[in-house]
């Protein structure tokens, strides 16, 4: 069934109506040709309600609710993906691919081997690419996407979580760092920092030991900066969600 | 250090010397502006070694072989993708992904949803996917790719593996059989089965679970058939080789 992301203010009559905007209104009526009375699943970013259409004509959509999904298709915690800066288009692939697998936030950190130097980029493009892939992995919720930050405000982060973590091709393969982080149900919240292209400098790597990140290993093999973080959202997904 | 895949024919004189051919001494020569006495890890399939350059010029080069590489990094055990065909850039990006996350082997199969009928491909361009992401990840050996094969032929591979599962989207977050296959030690060799866009159809579910594939879940939100098997990789490695 196809799900889209609708802005909370979009409900009304006690929500038991939502109304569509245009953009979804058009993916309804040209793209995926749906008819009235036909079944959606829309999610206000908090939960995900059944819904069948109402009405459909070229002003919009009318969505009725019929009920509430109970199951919730979120990470029993939050994860959040620290990445050095990396080129757009990789950028945009991590963006989507760990949506799907259920991280609660991408972090850009300008770091010392960023080979790239941006500004702020408009950020349209890639909560599109962020909306569409919740919608894909049916999220009940959408990921959050931070601004730039400093390799300096990423080691405040500290603070935010329960533990922070960083991917470290020093690390040896006995670490048991991430098995005990994720075997222990008291942690709700993860920081895992992953460096850019050229890697995590030792500087880096001593400043963020100093600020208690913990390293972990992802392997023997070595994965490009855009495979990790998909790699760490699996292992997550895998440890704390399969039976 | 960059690694190269090398035929066991081109080592000579008792494995001490190795000749590089001519794609490979090109990137070492021009792309990578090494010299003589720099030192380059090889692997024959099997093994890696650390060498040194001994001869540089427009012929080519050859390398001393320095010392074998003890540590491994292939998987413990051996893992074959089989996936519903995809489209073409679709299925390069899941080789190059499961090579770099150890895959031992990836198999193309023509299923009831596979929306593309292609015939035998050229794979010139595919091992060369492979050759690339087994040298930049450090594997010893190169990925596997089997022919496009018929779901009939898919069937019968059960007798090839220890275990057989598919990615099933009927499967609960409850089995077990993903995790309690991966933490027996005795499973050496593991098939498992991705759909291809169009997800496995009823009827090939209902034949698998026939033929003993067991059914496995990926967590509670839906993966494009290019996650999944990035994914499954992720989990076996963490799994398998994690501390």
């Amino acid at each position: 069934m196809q799900k889209y992301f609708v802005n909370p203010n979009n409900f009304y009559n006690d929500y038991s109506e939502v109304i569509i905007d245009k953009d979804d209104s058009f993916h309804i009526v040209k793209v995926m040709r749906m008819r009235v009375g036909d079944e959606v699943l829309v999610s206000d970013n908090q939960d995900s309600y059944l819904t069948k259409i109402k009405v459909l004509d070229e002003k919009g959509v009318i969505l009725e609710v019929i009920e509430k999904q109970e199951n919730s298709s979120e990470l029993p915690l939050k994860v959040s993906i620290a990445q050095g800066l990396v080129r757009k288009d990789k950028m945009e692939e991590v963006l989507s691919k760990i949506t799907a697998l259920g991280a609660n936030c991408y972090i850009p950190v300008n770091m010392e081997r960023s080979n790239i130097k941006i500004k702020e980029e408009k950020k349209d493009r890639q909560l599109k690419i962020i909306k569409e892939a919740s919608e894909q992995s049916m999220r009940n919720k959408l990921m959050e996407l931070s601004s730039i930050i400093s390799f300096k405000d990423l080691l405040k982060l500290k603070t935010n979580y329960d533990v922070c973590l960083f991917a470290s091709t020093k690390a040896s393969l006995d670490n048991p760092n991430l098995k005990q982080v994720l075997k222990n149900k008291d942690i709700k919240s993860i920081l895992v920092v992953v460096g850019p292209e050229g890697g995590i400098s030792p500087k880096e790597e001593e400043l963020m030991e100093k600020a208690n990140f913990l390293p972990i290993t992802l392997g023997p093999r070595i994965l490009r900066t855009e495979l990790a973080p998909i790699y760490i959202m699996s292992a997550i997904s895998y440890e704390t969600e399969l039976g």
